[in-house]
């Protein structure tokens, strides 16, 4: 079964905003079954969403919908979909007292975009939003559904998960999909595409494969369709085995586990903590690190040394050092790291130090000049790398580069 | 003039990649006076591709696409575009060349794969691609044009600003459509929709305004098409005024300027140094900070006191503090502040301590209690909030505040 994703709004259009309700929703519904057939950001106008309606409910019978239901003016979808479905907006007692009492927590009480807020269509199933005002809307005509749900993300996936997955799973019947992913690190998207063809060439042809490329990271994506579920899983979890010992050592995790999930359990396995000096990653290493639930296990924290003077009065890198070498140098990194063993009392450190750009390059090291340094007690590895990209992309490009040699020193030690 | 955006690839609609490519787009393309009609993501299937070129064509003469051309074998792309226009691909050697050149910085050659990726559509002008492989790809038929992309953000950046826009405003006639937003922090969507009404309700039928609310901060946008240019911005202009002076304090900026560049403004112009100690954020605000370039000038580095040691020892936070109020606690971060101010050697620090969650809440500091102090040599103040979102929305939520409570700190200073 195919379905369409609907976002309405001109935050999108005009690029105020980035869309990123519809890959987590594209995510879940392929989870159970449903593949996603396209995924378009129309404007905020009656025409555009009733067009785009009446062509999608031709070629599929679900449509997810989402944006288009706050308390502001801006928002007209609830009466152009209500008009489309030959529904009438009906003052909803119920929604505006669950508003009033929501509102009465902040000792707020509503207004009159509230009271607009609570006009409904007569007609269409509600579902109680526990995140926010507007709630969900389930539309029917015969075989044909749109769920209408507010763009607040937070709102969304609570409407969604909270009950409406079900009510699709309950109304349509689906085919299996089954998708797995390698993720790799160490290597470019052609490099390992030439390293796995002998296996690449053999797929059978329900099989496909997606090179993925990021900043220093490649994901392989291998999908099915069919309608065994248990003889997809076993032909792809094939596949997956025999491309993974052809390159294990870049295999840092499956199906989207991200780098510091694979360091976090490395660290856990061994029972051991990790400190960081972060000058030019500014705190973007650990912030990665510390976005995962459960980090306290083995992150004790981190130094962001942006300031020469920093580096040298709370990790200790003499003042002769950061002259004779500068800041962004080999010998910089290795004391750092020493430093942050010593002062954060952790196993393992890693430091950074480098140059994001725009400006602060020189001929010796231009911009993308980025050394890493990560040790233990006994043994510090160093790692210089050149990249030109932007500051943003440097800032992660150095993250990713930095969470897998952490990993790779683990995996070594 | 409208454009429509295609964005092309599995991985966007099984939700594995977010589409950031169409944001950036849409943004540039709305500078230079064009309108983005639709913003669509389809599948990497020839069918798909041309169905929605065909459809789109109908209503607007330009189309700019991203995706679909890497060296791998998942991208049909290219030959689907060239079956449209009537192209054959031939193989085209200076391309080759390229490729060859540009592996050869990184002592590689090329792969079939990139032998693959130099057949091009005989017709199509191609443009230089400076950051990767795949060349951009102008096909032209009458007055329709459709711009072909990498999906590579950086590449398709470059590519579009390294001459791909150019021609497009020499190729096309434009419209002017005039933007403003008022960056606010401190007040919901609606109560600010409350507190501008007398506004809002007299605003001319060409003029807009939505309301984007994100986490602790709402962005008010302001828009306008007509024929003559300097007549909107006037006009909008004073509208954005007017909405300003009812609301000051909340104003942080305008037309997406993010927090940290109203705090680092305020930092500069005041001549004061910045340091930060990080709980439960992890480096979030430090992040956020050194995401910009020139932070160095204000930003002199952050401690991220993850374990309650690092606490006492960096910080000097006392451990009666820590045993009697918790590391989650007005007292806490006050020492923090106070320890931050001392090591760090800044005129200003923030300090942040709560519970991010998911696990670690209690009845009396559930998920979502966050503590901030924020304070020089002489003064320092704290807040508390509670939130109930998940553990990333709350980091960003507390960064976020974290900014804004920085901001008026300097303001009242």
């Amino acid at each position: 079964m195919e379905a369409n994703i609907i976002t309405i709004g001109d935050e999108i259009l005009i690029g105020q905003v980035i869309d990123t309700n519809s890959a987590w929703i594209a995510q879940q519904l392929n989870a159970i079954g449903i593949s996603v057939q396209s995924i378009e950001s129309i404007e905020d106008s009656k025409n555009a969403i009733q067009d785009s309606v009446e062509r999608l409910f031709k070629k599929n019978d679900l449509i997810i919908c989402t944006g288009g239901l706050g308390p502001t003016l801006d928002d007209i979808t609830k009466s152009a979909l209500a008009e489309y479905f030959g529904m009438e907006l009906l003052f909803h007692k119920s929604t505006y007292d669950r508003i009033e009492q929501l509102l009465a927590k902040f000792k707020r009480t509503p207004t009159k975009e509230h009271h607009q807020q609570s006009f409904m269509p007569d007609g269409a199933r509600l579902f109680e939003n526990q995140m926010g005002t507007a709630p969900g809307m389930w539309f029917q005509k015969d075989e044909k559904v749109l769920i209408s749900l507010p763009g607040v993300p937070y709102e969304m996936k609570s409407l969604l998960e909270g009950g409406i997955f079900d009510s699709i799973k309950t109304t349509f019947k689906t085919t299996p999909i089954y998708y797995r992913t390698i993720m790799t690190a160490g290597e470019g998207e052609s490099r390992i595409a030439d390293k796995i063809t002998t296996i690449t060439s053999e797929l059978p042809s329900n099989i496909k494969i997606a090179f993925l490329p990021s900043l220093a990271t490649v994901r392989l994506r291998l999908s099915a369709k069919g309608e065994n579920a248990l003889e997809l899983k076993n032909q792809i979890d094939q596949y997956v085995d025999k491309i993974s010992d052809i390159i294990p050592e870049l295999v840092y995790g499956y199906d989207d586990t991200p780098l510091e999930e694979s360091v976090a359990n490395l660290f856990n396995r061994n029972n051991l903590k990790l400190g960081l000096a972060e000058s030019c990653t500014g705190g973007a290493i650990a912030s990665r690190i510390t976005g995962r639930s459960g980090a306290s296990s083995y992150f004790k924290g981190g130094i962001v040394a942006y300031d020469n003077l920093i580096k040298e009065n709370l990790l200790q890198v003499s003042s002769e050092t950061l002259k004779k070498w500068g800041a962004v140098s080999e010998e910089t990194v290795k004391e750092m790291v020493q430093g942050t063993l010593t002062n954060l009392g952790v196993d393992i450190a890693l430091a950074v130090s480098g140059i994001a750009g725009p400006s602060g390059g020189t001929p010796e090291k231009p911009v993308g000049t980025i050394f890493f340094a990560v040790g233990d007690a006994k043994n510090i590895k160093t790692y210089k790398i050149s990249i030109t990209k932007d500051r943003l992309k440097n800032i992660e490009y150095a993250s990713n580069f930095a969470l897998n040699v952490i990993r790779k020193f683990l995996i070594a030690r």
